[in-house]
């Protein structure tokens, strides 16, 4: 992106994140984040979950010419149930070369595969196969570890939460993981091409989780700079990245972003495959289309959209819309149905297309080509028409034990969100939702990763799995590192509110961990404690810069002498030095009798309290 | 505010609103903005609703030394229940001179009025005693032409909303605007001594409002920038602003922000009674108190923050709580009954009060000054029990036909902050709910305009009827001119989602027309529809600077050839060639009848519509 800031060549971001310690957690060294928190504080350090791969692992050695480890080649092949065979060959279409090079300076990928993994003739390599036949995978070892996050921390946890019908469990054990993807819950996207990823699920009963869209820049990037696109989003915390690259050098790049990568990467075919036609929709065929799958699958691509709901007789319903199909994949197959007056060869040719995903463990993400572009069109007939396809499609793909989520909207005014939710759940046998904001309203572009944040965080507490999510730049342009930065962001925070809502049991500790440090004026703990602490701290030393201010026990907003929680801690060591118990209502009349007393204690010493007004402090 | 570009000392910001025309509507000239669109478009100006007072309006003079027009001075004092008073006499205290001159240099203001206006003995000049006579005042039919915007335009329209029991009319009449007001479900904050202000109405069943909070900056800033605090918010939507000042100066710079103030401001007189002892909560009287409150609705104040609901029963209750009591005021009365271990004085004057609140229509916001501070304690029993003491003064503020609206939280997990909307029409029998955020998560600090923003959204569909901003600085700084602008642009988009998702008749107007300038490529339509046009616009032109990219038919997102939406309008022109009806279900036989022929019409003229792939546009 154009201001990454000049670095070598091959570089990417590296370091960790501000306040954090890398810890890799069990037998299978499951990677987490610890915060330590002040010594004042008298609390453990808090772990929390952690997507930004060794790139923020000190102790890694990083070269992107040669990827990152195989955390996964042993548990792959000690299955028994692959086979080494030799890469397709890549062509000139692959990189988008058709007729004159226009390379825009990607080189190949050093460190290629020639033999890549495809599963023995007649086997099924998916997790959902295991799982259905009672096998644990390692993969699902370090799902379970890795989601139980701060559970063993837990006291007498009373839950507190609406999940609207999830069977969120106290702990995570590898069989509830087993369990949910047997039964097309959850989904753990990990192709045998891409040992590199570490293993997480998406699914209503575990933390939600988030994606960012990368894409290959239209200006010539050098690869340094898409792979540090990647590096970047999961920084900050991106679960997934999809990468959406067109044009030339899709192919290079899609390798440099894999053979990087510690997140699942998802992709959608058919922009590669229109590519190999020239860009003329009406020219796809399902050989072409077929061969860029297979491609794609033996790179490594974790999960597959395909937008096999776009029924040759839901496109007519789109005709009067405001802003009939917005979906890319969408749009070229309706073009693809109306020049062959054909029904799509996605939904023709589906089981094949399953045929291949369950010899590489590439989970299915079935597109809503039809999802609303505006308010206007939200939860119409076109809309919904697919989602039943979608829903039988689902079936038809666990008939054949592959993993399936299910893709949704887009733009939808907020009374109609929960309708997309009970309808998904019910049409698709509750296999995970994976929703594009929704955008809750049509009229802030500049500011859409709000507008889609109010829709995430209300569609994720209602059951959706995955939130992709949406830059300040959505309709308008190129999000640069910034806007990606934000997008992420104000996705994890959505999603995260979303798990305070449905009562996830580890949720709320960071939460109380950071409301202590607010009250107790840990200014540096509360920075850490955040999810972005550059900004906070940033922010807070534009009025205060001062090394001094971060451990003043008062803020900037009131200053010392109206600061509340000075007065509260006052009203909690009075209450305490009555040894009253302040938790249960207080009848007036022995209220005035217990603050007697505390009013003399509090007319001797407490005269004192504004004595150190400007920064000293009283104890 | 530091950041604010160098201008002569008493300028403030004016101009249009980017695309936007000022327009005066009805008898009453009631301020409007028209946004015109392209002539290609054949659609006709949207009106919008503005807040932005003659600041906006090429046509008028702006000198904040003279002030504004008194636009209500005929009305006061043509319903004949007002007298002339000499102004209570400004006092070294006023300004927070106590001992040595610690002026900031903060001018008097030069226009002030030696003589001001109260009810004459025995009357009662709010706007709900006119409501409960049965009188519609001019301030009532001001505000049925404000609110009613754009309900003339629509046509067999089909309501589209939950509501939770709102009662929205389809079209607003000076009768529904007098009943509401009669019946304590809205006010119009107007004090007879701010005749500057324009009406208007806060309420469940009128368009959510939005406030913004200023305040004198600790460092010392001229009475311009103080000024251009209020007339920047205002030009980006908030409809109400507080002016929470503390410290030197308040006085006067209370004064030039009345006069200068087409919306109506709110404050917190608690704090500046406090100043007035010297920031010793324990010295604070009734006398001074009172005092204070004649001083400031002399000057004009049209709401004040009074709390009235923390009761000495109810502060034990906090002891135990994460964050305590984080309301400044709520600290203060809480300090002050700890010390005097008495009942707050606020409640057992609260008639004497309202006295003095009718004598000039100053409507109550009773604070609620022990709100959640944190994720941990809301909906606690402190919270709800102050709640319910709100309920019992409203009526009794009702009972002498007062004005009144409910403060509300603070930080709220999504699934508790129904039961806060809930629980509040039934404690407070349906007076205007006035909420700040709530944030839905404590983890985000630099993006809790967003945390909050959710909760704004959820509670302002539930119910409210104004959301207190938040900005981006919250909990960490002082709002700069950026952070205020974000704040409210933000608070703006949450309050609109709100009216779409209640189904407010005009709501849709706005979000329909950009989303078809969008459809159709009109970008400049798009940027000019938008809550902030110069930053879409400024997005836009970072990847797309050329002039012709805002006539472009297709966006830096996809280029030419990916344009779904131009393959939608294929789908679009075909439907209509074959005249079939595209809006109900097609059965797919039927359908691939229609498709055959449409498909020759395609290979014919089809092929012909990327000839202009690079930016000429097929027609």
């Amino acid at each position: 992106m154009a201001d990454i800031p000049a670095r070598t060549e091959l570089k990417v971001t590296t370091g960790p994140i501000r306040g954090s310690r890398k810890i890799h957690v069990g037998p299978l060294k499951v990677a987490m984040r610890a915060i330590d928190l002040e010594p004042s504080s008298g609390e453990p350090p808090l772990n929390v979950y952690d997507t930004s791969g060794p790139y923020s692992d000190p102790n890694a050695r990083i070269d992107i010419m040669a990827g990152l480890p195989e955390l996964r080649r042993d548990w792959i092949r000690g299955r028994g149930d692959v086979e080494e065979v030799e890469q397709r060959e890549v062509r000139p279409e692959d990189n988008g070369q058709l007729g004159p090079d226009r390379s825009g300076g990607v080189q190949p990928f050093p460190n290629v595969r020639r033999r890549v993994l495809r599963a023995k003739a007649g086997a099924n390599v998916s997790q959902m196969h295991y799982a259905r036949r009672g096998i644990v995978t390692p993969e699902m070892e370090y799902v379970a570890t890795r989601e139980n996050l701060g559970r063993e921390m837990l006291r007498d946890y009373v839950r507190d939460g609406e999940s609207f019908g999830a069977a969120i469990p106290d702990y995570v054990t590898p069989e509830f993981v087993r369990d949910e993807v047997a039964r097309g819950r959850a989904i753990i996207p990990s192709n045998i091409n891409h040992p590199e990823s570490e293993p997480m699920a998406i699914g209503r009963n575990f933390l939600v989780k988030i994606n960012a869209n990368i894409g290959n820049s239209a200006v010539a990037s050098n690869v340094a700079q898409e792979v540090d696109k990647l590096v970047w989003a999961i920084r900050w915390g991106a679960d997934t990245v999809m990468d959406l690259s067109t044009g030339r050098n899709i192919h290079d790049t899609r390798e440099w972003i894999l053979r990087n990568s510690p997140v699942p990467i998802g992709t959608v075919p058919i922009y590669q495959a229109l590519e190999k036609v020239g860009g003329i929709a009406e020219e796809l065929t399902w050989e072409i289309f077929r061969d860029t799958l297979i491609e794609q699958a033996e790179q490594g691509v974790d999960y597959f959209t395909i937008h096999a709901g776009v029924r040759l007789p839901y496109i007519p319903m789109t005709a009067k819309r405001v802003t009939g199909i917005v979906s890319r994949g969408g749009s070229i197959m309706a073009k693809w149905c109306l020049a062959h007056h054909k029904e799509s060869f996605l939904y023709e040719r589906f089981d094949e297309i399953t045929e291949i995903m369950k010899a590489y463990d590439i989970a299915y993400s079935l597109g809503d080509g039809l999802r609303p572009g505006s308010i206007a069109d939200a939860n119409d007939e076109a809309q919904f028409s697919e989602l039943y396809t979608l829903g039988e499609l689902t079936k038809r793909a666990w008939a054949q034990d592959v993993q399936v989520m299910i893709e949704g909207p887009g733009h939808v005014p907020m009374h109609k969100i929960k309708e997309n939710m009970d309808k998904q759940l019910e049409a698709c046998g509750e296999a995970p939702f994976y929703t594009l904001g929704p955008l809750t309203t049509d009229i802030a572009p500049g500011y859409d990763h709000i507008t889609s944040g109010i829709g995430a965080a209300m569609i994720g507490w209602y059951g959706t799995a995955m939130l992709c999510y949406v830059t300040p730049k959505e309709h308008l342009g190129l999000p640069d590192r910034d806007d990606v930065k934000v997008g992420v962001v104000t996705y994890k925070l959505a999603a995260h509110a979303a798990d305070l809502a449905k009562g996830h049991p580890a949720a709320k500790l960071r939460d109380d961990a950071l409301s202590r440090a607010r009250f107790e004026f840990r200014w540096r703990d509360q920075f850490n404690l955040s999810l972005d602490p550059e900004t906070a701290e940033q922010y807070h030393d534009q009025t205060l810069p001062a090394e001094g201010a971060k451990t003043a026990h008062f803020c900037s907003m009131c200053g010392p002498k109206f600061c509340s929680m000075k007065i509260t801690q006052e009203v909690r060591d009075f209450a305490a030095k009555q040894n009253q118990e302040a938790t249960t209502f207080i009848a007036a009349e022995e209220a005035e009798a217990g603050m007697a007393a505390m009013s003399e204690a509090y007319n001797e010493g407490g005269r004192e309290l504004y004595i150190g007004a400007n920064g000293r402090e009283h104890d």
